[in-house]
Formats: C-alpha cells, structure tokens, sequence
C-alpha cells in the first residue's frame, strides 16, 4: 500500500476545501451575518491543517487501481467530515450526525435532507449547502487535476483516480493528456452552469436563488432555498431549470464533440444520449397522459411532468408538485427512472443509461444465442463492438448494486420498524441512486430528519457508494476489514 | 423449426393430462359428486384429441435447444388451457380466466389464488387443484420422460427438453441416462411425497386434507382445501408440513447420494445445501427475535417463523399466521426470501439459492481483483471451479429477471392504479418467484381476485416464466415475434 500518495491527496483536496469554504464567507460578508466569520476561520484552519498532511510528504511513482480508489473514498469521506463542521458550529444543523448526513447529501449531489425548515437557515449555510452540489457534481479530484501542475510521470496515477470518480462503465480520455481532459470537463461544465445563472436571472429570479439553484442544477443535486423546493418559482423560471436539469445529465462527451469535436454529428451518433432522450419522452408523454386530470389543463400536466421526469432521471431531485400523490403507474415509473438515472459521463447518478443499455442487448443477444446456437454475435454500441469484458463489469456492477441495495433495505428495516416498507425501500433507492426524495415519509414534502440514526449512517454510505460508484467504498471496507494474505 | 417434435410433445402431454385427470374424477365418485363425471368426461376427450395430434406423426432427429425449450413453453401452456376447463364446466370457477389463472398457479406450483372461498369447491376441483401442484413440481416433461419408452437416438432431444423444465443453473444428468435420471427424481419425489402422507395420517389429518397438502408441500405449492390455509391444523401437523416444506426445498442431488450414492457424506458437501440451511437459521432466528412479543411464548414465535419461512424460501406459500400484520423488518425479510428462493433441482422456485452463490463469490471476486490485479481467481462451488461460461449465463438470467419483473411492475401499476405499490410489487415477486401470497391486498389472508383481466395476464405470464426459468417463454415470444432472418 501506498500510504504517501493518500496523505498527499488529503492534504491537497483539505486545501482546495479551504478555497472553497471562502465563497459562504463571503456570503456571509454580504448578508452581515456573523455565521461568515465561522466560515472563513474554518477555511483558514483547513488550510493550515492540509499544509500539515502535505508537509515533507514524498510520493513514489508506483500507484495501483487500488490506491487510486481508496484515494478517492477517503478523500470523499475526509471533505464530507470536514464540510459539515460550519453547519454546527453556526448552529444551522446543532446534530454532527445530522449535519454530516446533509453534507454528504451534498457533495454526493444526493439533495436528501434532514431539515424541517430550510428557510430557517443562514444564507452562508444555504449557500455552502448548495455550492457542495457543484463541487460533488464533476468531482473534486478531477478539479484538483484540472487545477494542479501536472508532476512528471503522473498520468498513470490520475487516470486512477479519475476512473474512480466519474460515472459510467469507461471514462475515456477526450484528448491525450488527462489533465487537459479534466480541464475541458470543468470548462463545459463551468460555461453551461453560467448559462443558466444567466438565463435565470433574466427571466426574474433573485441573484442568490439564481446561484443556488443552479449549482444545485449543474451537480444534479436538488437542494433549494425554499421550503417546497421550486414550487413557488414563476413557470418559465420552472422550464429552465428543466431543460438545464436534461442537458447536464447528457454525457458530456457530446457537449464535447459540439463545441471542440471535427464532426460535430458526432454528438447525435451516441447511443446512449438516443436511449436518454428516447426514455425521457417516453416517460413525460405516459405521465401526462396519467396525471392530465389533476390539472386545469394538458399544458400544466405536461410541464410537471417533464419536470419530475427531468427531476428524477438526471437524479436532482428538485420538485414542483408532490409526486407522492400522483397515480401509481406515474410513481412507479418515477421510482423505476430512479434505478436508470442519467448519462455516464454527466453529473447525474443512478445506474446509468449505457449500462442499461449494456444490460439489455446482452440480454437479447443471450435470447438470440438459444435461437441461433452457431450465430457468432457482440454487443454493439456507438458502431462499435463492447468489449466482452465491459459487458461483464457491467452485469457485475449490477450484482454488487442489487446485494449492497438489499442489505441496506433490510438494515433499515431494522432500525426503522415504524416505517412503510414503501418510505424505506424509495429511501434506499433516492440514496444509493442519489436523488433525494423519495415516496410516502420521505417524499418530496418530507425529509429524512426522522429516521433513526444507524439508519441515516447506512444512508450516508448509500450515497458515498452510489456516487462513487460503489468500487471506492467497497474497497475501503475490503482493506479495513478484509482477509490479510 | 422441427414442428413434427412440437407436435409430438403436444399430443403426448394431452394424454397424459388425460390419464391425470382421472384421479379427481374418482375423487368425485368416491363423495358421490357430480362433478367427478365432468372430470370423466373430459379426461376421455383429451386422449382422443392427443391421439388424435400425435396420428401418424413423423419426428425427424435433428433437434435443437430452440424446438426443445419451444416445446416446453408451449406444453406448459397447452395443459394449463386443457386442465382450466373442468373448473369452468363444473361451476366451481365461473370465469375462464380465472380458472386459466388458478390452473397456471397450480400448475407452476404458485399457489397464488383468484378464489375468496376455497371450501365451496367440490371435491374432485379441489384435489385437482391441489395435484397440479404435484405434476408441476417435479415437471410434465420430466414425469414423460420417466414414464415412456425410449427412442432410439432420442437422447439428445430429451436432455435439452429436461434443461428447459428443471429449475437451476446447471442440469446434472445423475447417471448417465437422461430417462434413467427423471426416473430416479421421481422415486425420490414419489416416495418423499408418500413419507409426508404417512406421517401427517399418523398425526390424525383426514385423509383428503393429507392427500392435498402432501402435494401442495411436495411441488412447494401452496393451494389448501381450507379458508385459513394452514392455520386450523394442530401444531403437529404443521411441525410436519414445515419440515416437509423445507426437504422439498433441498437440491435432490443431496438425496440421491444420501440413498444411491457410493459416499453418502457427498450430500452434506454441497455447498448449496449449505448455505440454504444457513439462509434458513438465519431467517428463523432473526424473525423469532422480531415477532416474539406477538406471540404467548417463544416456542409459538419459533414454530410460525419457521413455518413461514420454510414456506416462502422454498415458494410454497402455506401459512399459518398473517405475515402481513408482522414487524418490518420480518416482512422485509421474508420479501427478500422470495426472490432467493430454493435450491436448483428442488421443486421449488425463485431465483435459487445457487445462482445466489454464485453472484455472491464473482462480485468478492470482482472486488477482490481490483486490490490484486495480477491474481488469477475464479468462483469454486462443492470444491470444483465454476465454469466462466456459467457465471455469465447466471448473472446474464438475473439481468433477464430483472428487466421482467421491473416491466410486470409498470404494467400492473398501469391497469391497476388503485391497488398500493407494496400489493403490486409483492403480487408480482410472488407471482414469478412461484410463492403465492405477498403482502397488503394480495397477502395471506387476501386473494388476487380483485386484480384487472390484464393484470392477471401479465401475472400469469411471470408465473410461467418464473417456473420455466424465463427463457421457453421468451423464445416463444421471440419466435412469434422477433425479428425474421
């Protein structure tokens, strides 16, 4: 094991978080609250703290996948123990677990939340809150990587960790050098969330609102400022944060391809943004025709649904009408575009669009094979043949989510025996898929503050695990408590 | 296509349905019934319609997985058409698909129920009833396959037909004879089947109700002769049926080398039987701990959880309490029981406790690889490693399982939107995992009556599917469907 790499990495990402921890300082400047100056002490301590893990610290060239994962958990878990102490110490969330709990929701752009009253909160801790979406939503390694000097034969350890850290089955490299790719993520990334401050500010929203909830759109992360999320907002304020919400759960490869590709068709030719685009449309046209009756007229039924479908499937979690109330087909179609969720390569969660593809034309071509025992065939995609081993991850993939999936349900279960299996089991999936909401006692209107503390803990590892795509953690646990050789 | 080898499985079937049907028409003589002479006559008209299908047929040699899981999609379908009828005839279920949804139940050993008073059946519906359980169970295919005389060159054929109606990852051919195999399987059942009537006669059940639930427990059922299932029997009896439930849960691999094989010590080495009876303690355990505030003493919690677990492990879906009215965690627990089910090459259904293993030891694996990349592993089960080939196809079944149960769900929520997510979700893991009851509206002391027409087709599909493994009725509907070469 590696241990000098890992006490770099925390030591540089403790630094970054001291940057970061400046902006609600400086909210807090603004709105003369006294919760800024918690704040900014907080970022200078961090700062001194990260200096002191990094000092004298010498890294060895040889890095392994694993401790490029266990890198990447740690760092997750090290930014989350730290990012919720402002919270406390303020005394917006006076509970640390509770605060963790909203932290972690945060930076893993979950949006599930343990407050009652969020308009009670402090601006410096409603922008924090937010802004930990934005971060979580690309990744803080691979802003570090976009960011940092590039050290002489340090690419193989950042292809590592950065494979730890973005969603989807393959991270492929946009262009050679990882730095620069990381750089163009964070640059598409950064120019569409200034869009939608703009486009939200033009059509009326107040600045602060306007940021929030744009880092809460760009991270697909759901939390807001108001108390019944963005109900309150003006429709065409509502139809922006809609189509933002689709466009950053497409894979952002072919945001790249449009604006830096040679063939800008390219973007048009991925499958997995047809199948994204083929299941939001098919979900908003069923759900429409399924709610059309709660509303004055087929126009408000269809923009509610495109926003809860938008909402849901790119994993954000921000609503405009209390879904839990709709009709079955509707809510079950929403919990099932849970499990789907976005693009790989978004900022989105879930399982992933490509792996569902994956998954599906495996499953035929299996059903083909019965028919057609001589036929020699593979799973295609984007044109190109899978490889017979990322078919394979991916159907592992989905194991280890189903095992990890019900051992949680079951735990809470356990500790939450007043609850209705529908409230727990939608729990375990707005977690694990990263959300929010679910259904019944934790829907859109309701929180998490009332479940029991072992169960918000296994929570809490439901959103580590289901945004770092469970390997990071699991890793984790493996070399804590795992069989030495 | 080989439709002459269709054509000649048909017609066989048909007359053996015929000669089936014979035992409730004597069971109508025996109580005097009219009844008994619909029975009669039908029986008569089916073998001369299966004589009639099967005059002059030719089968050619070349045979193939396609014809033979084909063939045994379209059997299963055939005998639950034929055996619904003398329901309807006789008046004892008014409605043809309700009786096609009931025979379907008994047939894939479901148990799940349209009725609301089982006891106003007559006699011989009610034993015909419950002997579809028993035919079911060990497998139409099968019991031919034991029973006529052997072909020359027929081999090939037959074993691809026993692959498609045996539950589990793997068939094993016992000896080297296919026919000799399904013999030997139908000795052991036959004789498991008449220890359990023995016993139950012994411990003062009248000889109809013994009869019955032998063979519901044998084919791990689940169809009564009484309104509270299993509830009004003594203690005893139920000791009895609980014990049964589980043995017919058991791979009958174990059984054989317990009384044919040359080490009986084999059949304590599989590592399935090991780990069902572990899944088993666990379950009984934990639940007693859970419920035992419910109960008078411990004892009475400890023989209802084990009765209830025993019967949902191995989908049989007797009860002797209201699970539904028991603790979440309880509930939950037996919901996820549902889905393991009992081990491959036992009568009972579910995904199996093998394929369990199986995906279990590849994701520690998969997990393991990425800590020690250059170490070269693979799945073992009883000391032997399992092959790569059939790792795939087990995690490629549950991908196939998944993608079914998830669009029964939305189907169902979408002709039945009043019924709550927990009955539709529980209706169909307990339709395609064979038990029988779920929980809330289609729990123990409920019925699947009030479900829409089209519900009841969707559930009677996953019913099929779920006993045949999934893939003779996807072919089916692949070949009349698919894509055309």
């Amino acid at each position: 094991m590696n241990y000098s790499i890992i006490r770099r990495t925390t030591g540089l990402v403790m630094k970054f978080e001291a940057i970061f921890l400046l902006l609600p300082a400086l909210t807090g400047l603004i709105y003369r609250e006294k919760e800024g100056l918690i704040y900014l002490g907080l970022a200078a301590a961090y700062f001194l703290i990260g200096y002191l893990i990094n000092f004298k610290v010498e890294t060895r060239a040889s890095f392994y996948t694993k401790e490029g994962f266990i890198s990447v958990g740690l760092v997750w878990i090290v930014i989350s123990l730290c990012g919720a102490l402002p919270f406390v110490l303020c005394g917006d969330i006076p509970s640390y677990p509770d605060a963790l709990f909203e932290t972690i929701s945060g930076f893993t752009t979950t949006g599930s939340s343990i407050l009652s009253d969020v308009e009670a909160l402090s601006h410096a801790s409603l922008f924090w809150r937010s802004f930990t979406h934005w971060v979580g939503g690309m990744g803080v390694i691979v802003f570090v990587l976009a960011i940092m000097p590039m050290r002489k034969g340090g690419t193989g350890n950042q292809i590592h960790m950065m494979r730890a850290e973005s969603p989807g089955p393959v991270v492929g490299k946009l262009v050679p050098k990882i730095r620069d790719t990381a750089k163009i993520l964070y640059i598409i990334y950064f120019g569409m969330t200034v869009a939608e401050i703009i486009l939200l500010l033009v059509a009326g929203m107040p600045l602060f609102d306007t940021l929030c909830l744009s880092f809460g759109t760009a991270g697909t992360g759901g939390f807001g400022v108001l108390g019944d999320s963005i109900a309150s907002y003006p429709l065409l304020q509502q139809g922006i944060i809609t189509v933002f919400m689709i466009l950053f759960g497409v894979n952002f490869n072919a945001y790249f391809f449009l604006f830096l590709g040679k063939d800008k068709k390219d973007a048009f030719r991925l499958t997995e943004v047809r199948w994204y685009f083929l299941i939001i449309a098919f979900s908003i046209v069923t759900i429409t025709i399924n709610i059309h009756k709660m509303f004055d007229n087929l126009f408000l039924a269809f923009h509610h649904a495109a926003f809860q479908v938008g909402s849901i499937i790119t994993t954000t979690g921000y609503a405009t009408a209390d879904f839990n109330l709709w009709p079955q087909y509707s809510r079950c179609l929403l919990v099932l575009i849970m499990f789907i969720g976005a693009c790989a390569g978004s900022t989105g969660g879930g399982i992933k669009v490509s792996r569902i593809i994956i998954l599906v034309k495996a499953g035929i071509q299996e059903i083909h094979h019965y028919i057609h025992p001589r036929a020699v065939t593979s799973v295609h995609m984007d044109g190109k043949p899978v490889e017979n081993e990322t078919v394979r991850s991916v159907i592992m993939y989905l194991g280890i989510y189903i095992v990890i999936f019900c051992a949680s349900v079951l735990l809470v279960t356990a500790f939450d025996g007043d609850e209705s299996l529908e409230t727990i089991f939608t729990a375990v999936a707005a977690t694990i898929n990263n959300i929010g909401p679910g259904l019944s006692a934790v829907g859109a209107t309701a929180n998490f503050g009332h479940l029991s503390l072992p169960s918000k803990f296994v929570l809490m590892f439901d959103m580590l695990a289901g945004r770092l795509e469970l390997y990071p953690m699991l890793l984790l646990i493996y070399h804590l408590f795992g069989r030495r050789k």
